[in-house]
């Protein structure tokens, strides 16, 4: 069992570790966008073509299942992955959304994500469809500062702490009692300590990890130990992306192919 | 005279400002590769070929000069779009560097920029045929939180007065006596008050300003009143591009035509 798994940039490396740890049997083909990176402030038109070039690519190359580790492709391209491609497909906003259904007891939820996750509410129709309430925020400033390798770093707490007030303030207005945040974008998990601090009546859902489980159940029964093959492409610099995506997946990446998918 | 200007994004919407208020005349001609930005966090491969790509559309749209506004995209893409074209091409590099040997009187300059721009050394290349001693320095967040939104916000004052002292306890070491700062990207001109508190004793050079001057004085003799033309483009949403754009260029952007470049 080959499976694909696919992100905008470095950030989907978290869900590849996890898979690594909890599926290390199967082999892996990892695309990263690089040079089309970020989806998340981008129309759903665009990320639409972005991620169907990247799906085709990855099926290509061999990939029998895939992950699609971006929350904004997720949101805003599973439909049209589905429909151009021929193999299973999952994305980590209806995981994400299983796994707060089994946290949360009041049946509200926070989520914070991307631009562009936000806008399409992703996580709060497939929230509904498991009669959860949920309310999103876009915090555009995680990204760059989780990339500036700013983890620890005052500023950091600070913004967190400033967009996390404000989304439980909004969630104040309707009425809402929120138990259970979920990290809606892959950059997240690397701060997962410091929000865990700063909202510490919360359960923090980390979809890359909840990805990783769901995945795991769902095909351990077609992995059996072969060749554990693990490929790396980017479509930008694979020189960056050895020397950033090792923060992510937390191990070395030793051989990356460059690939052109146009534009 | 139709004057084409490029940027990455809505950056460039800044030069195009000065233009507009400097040579008011010439048929204006605005290129904002949205679907592609940001540039300034990429390789040069890929810059030079998403730089070409939207130097072409221009000058098949009628362009007779290009301004090349986004100051990755002259660092790294100037020999690669010049080569492509056959019109006149100028970078923002080259008008900065020139305006920075008007103001500096001890002949060494700090740069502000993005990781493209300060990686490939143009600014420092720039100024040294000048005469002039350049450090150089990668302020990432400052894109990001321009973005947000956040220009007075107590966030943006505590990054800037952190990449400012890092930069200038850089400069001590090599025992430079600067008194120019180039503000080496287009976003950097909306937080310029914010620098100009934070660095008092340094001359600040707004690239947008100088390169408009020097395009000016170029082009005014060629320049005659005609149709006053200024169309606007993005590769991007043309909603997203009419509502920030207006920050950046200080009046109203009533039509955007949008324009897939491929990828």
């Amino acid at each position: 069992m080959k499976i694909g798994v696919f992100d905008s940039g470095m950030g989907g490396l978290t869900v590849l570790g996890a898979l690594l740890r909890q599926l290390p049997a199967a082999d892996y083909i990892y695309l990263g966008d690089t040079a089309r990176l970020p989806y998340g402030s981008k129309s759903q038109a665009t990320i639409a073509r972005y991620a169907v070039s990247s799906a085709r690519f990855l099926v290509e190359e061999g990939a029998e299942f895939l992950v699609i580790a971006c929350n904004t492709a997720s949101a805003l391209a599973l439909d049209a992955i589905r429909e151009a491609v021929r193999v299973p497909v999952l994305g980590v906003i209806e995981t994400g959304a299983n796994a707060a259904q089994v946290s949360s007891l009041t049946g509200d939820v926070l989520v914070i994500a991307t631009d562009a996750t936000v806008q399409s509410h992703a996580y709060e129709r497939a929230c509904a469809e498991h009669g959860l309430r949920a309310l999103e925020k876009a915090c555009p400033l995680l990204v760059p500062l989780v990339e500036e390798g700013w983890i620890e770093h005052p500023v950091t707490l600070e913004v967190l702490r400033i967009y996390l007030a404000e989304l439980l303030e909004q969630a104040e207005r309707p009425g809402l009692k929120p138990d259970t945040l979920v990290l809606g974008c892959t950059h997240y998990p690397l701060l997962r300590t410091q929000i865990e601090r700063a909202v510490p009546d919360l359960r923090v859902i980390d979809s890359a990890e909840v990805t990783a489980s769901q995945v795991s159940a769902a095909l351990i029964e077609y992995v059996h130990d072969g060749t554990r093959e693990r490929r790396f492409y980017a479509t930008d610099s694979v020189e960056k992306f050895k020397r950033l995506g090792t923060r992510f997946l937390g191990e070395a990446i030793d051989c990356v192919g460059l690939v052109n998918l146009g534009g």
